[in-house]
């Protein structure tokens, strides 16, 4: 017996997770699922964005199945009681670096994409983010300058080892896809980078079938809107991969569709599954979610943490199989309701 | 008599400026041009990216045309003598702490975008990036962990007065065009991005008549794919902005158009003007390059340094024509040559 925790968060993260539950349920596999708080939801239930008690449930749970977390509400919270502290504080305390971002194209959704058709259709790629180092979690405050002024200050950094495991995946994965593999830093300006890229050379020694590029963070943003086509498996660090993950997402259609998988290894133990949108304040509650990259997500889930490669590959079948009937939400440019398209890629099931 | 500062710089940089000179010669102004080796290419002949004797026409001069700097020869130098230390040092030492970037779609041009023609005809926007802070110029280096490990750091920082001077500069264009103006950061995880939206708010309540948006930068990627057309100004910090405005470059077809101008107040005494395209040294000196980014930087120039607003004008109205008669370098799928680019904007002048 399995257990999954859920954490459904805030703004839309409650439908989209009901979805997904919904297809893990009707695959009756020997799972139980427990509900955990999290996020705005956490603080307003028990003072904080990731309570103790949601805390003790994803360390024990086989898998996570996360919503979204962010609240208007809560920025107005200290740092340390903000809704983001709890998805970045489960990523660092979980020891969860690899994050796997897939971006490909249904088929049918060619109109989705602000992209030209014959370019979106190209997309298929995945990006590897690192999840647990970078100006993310290094030193960061607010102090006084020597003439009196107010300055914000982040230490970015990476070290050897951190750049090392996410390499390590990102060559391993290029040698399960295409033998590709494009390293994205700004070595020309970041030490960090400089770093990052003297790391992944000397690793690619152990990889002689994997051809390794190098590109500038500015230019890859460029060369995912020209020519998507030409990436396989990208890997970059924490800042660098979230935001080019969510413009390769758009490149492929809508953000509604793409899914996540964030580990410790290459092996999922214990892995957190997320939609990569956010919890969307602006149409909570009203039913017009997509719950495609949550269902997607539990995809991932199943494949990654519990080796169901079967079940995974049937849940993938059945979003393609009821994107293919029409099932369209509004970011498709449809009018179905969150339980609706739910509905759908049950039937397909 | 003005004295302008040519400096061409690496790869394409010297195919580029020298087109770009040839239109600003054809204005028959009262200018005398100078020029400077920098880059590699200073390296090369002086020891040093940004030789003595180009910094002291740089800062003697009324404005400098800047090609390119980066060269792969340079990659394996310390980080000081590196190509990019000389736009670098020159934006810094020089205080050019606006630079702003025009993206604009050339009516005829909407095939050269990989957005769908409706989209990509959309785009009238400028990004303004801060471009003298940021984790660009804090303390950065290599360091050894407590267990031994080889670290990269990077401090990133701002302090009030630098955003505000920036946030001005944002407000003043948007006064000038929509009234709208979106300020892009990483609030939810970054201190430095948390005084920058502060300091922005502070500011807003001296221009009750512009509306101020604050948008993640992982969500502005995103929306300059999906609906570009949404943004009039934006203003962001150094890091963000080299990777934003090199992304909406491309939704506006080829990077090979866009100018930009580097500035130290909102009048433009002694700025400094460039494509924002790089050095492309796999195509340097094959007359491939479009030099039409570099013209319309010097259009720029003529502008904000020189005060010439009709000849700007007749310079930007002469690519336009050129464009509509059909002149086409590679980048927008023709075959024209450089020369034959330039002497299709000269025609048209
Ligand atoms: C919510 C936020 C802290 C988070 C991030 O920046 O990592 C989000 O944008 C993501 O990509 O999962
Ligand atoms: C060459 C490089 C240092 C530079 C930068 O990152 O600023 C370039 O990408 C730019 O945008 O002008």
């Amino acid at each position: 017996m399995k257990t999954i925790a859920i954490l459904a968060g805030d703004g839309i993260g409650p439908e989209v997770t009901a979805e997904a539950r919904r297809i893990l349920e009707a695959l009756n596999l020997d799972i139980t699922f427990e509900e955990g708080a999290i996020g705005y939801a956490g603080y307003v239930a028990a003072g904080h964005p990731l309570p103790p008690a949601t805390w003790e449930l994803a360390k024990r749970a086989d898998a996570i199945l996360f919503g979204a977390v962010g609240d208007p509400r809560g920025d107005a919270l200290d740092r340390a009681l903000r809704p983001e502290q709890a998805i970045l504080g489960l990523r660092k305390q979980l020891g969860l670096f690899a994050n796997l971002r897939p971006a490909t194209l249904f088929p049918g959704l060619e109109d989705a994409s602000a992209l030209r058709p014959e370019v979106a259709r190209e997309i298929d790629m995945v990006i590897l983010r690192e999840l647990t180092g970078d100006v993310y979690f290094g030193e960061k405050g607010l102090r006084t300058t020597a003439d009196g002024k107010r300055e914000g200050y982040d230490v970015m950094s990476y070290n050897e080892e951190e750049v090392r495991r996410i390499a390590v995946v990102g060559f391993e994965m290029a040698k399960r896809r295409k033998n590709k593999l494009c390293s994205v830093d700004k070595a020309n300006v970041l030490e960090t980078s400089q770093l990052w890229r003297d790391v992944v050379i000397e690793l690619s020694k152990d990889y002689p079938e994997v051809a390794l590029t190098h590109m500038y963070v500015d230019n890859a943003a460029m060369q995912l809107v020209r020519n998507p086509g030409q990436f396989d498996v990208i890997v970059t660090g924490n800042l660098f991969g979230d935001i080019l993950s969510d413009q390769a997402s758009m490149c492929a259609g809508s953000i509604g569709m793409l899914p996540s998988a964030s580990l410790r290894a290459w092996s999922g133990d214990n892995g957190l599954y997320e939609p990569i949108h956010g919890s969307a304040p602006d149409i909570a509650g009203q039913g017009k979610a997509n719950p495609c990259a949550t269902i997607l997500s539990a995809a991932m889930l199943l494949r990654h943490s519990l080796d169901l490669h079967d079940e995974a590959a049937r849940v993938e079948a059945a979003v393609s199989a009821a994107l293919k009937g029409g099932a369209r939400t509004a970011d498709l440019g449809g009018t179905m309701t969150t339980a609706a398209m739910g509905d759908a890629v049950l039937a397909a099931l």
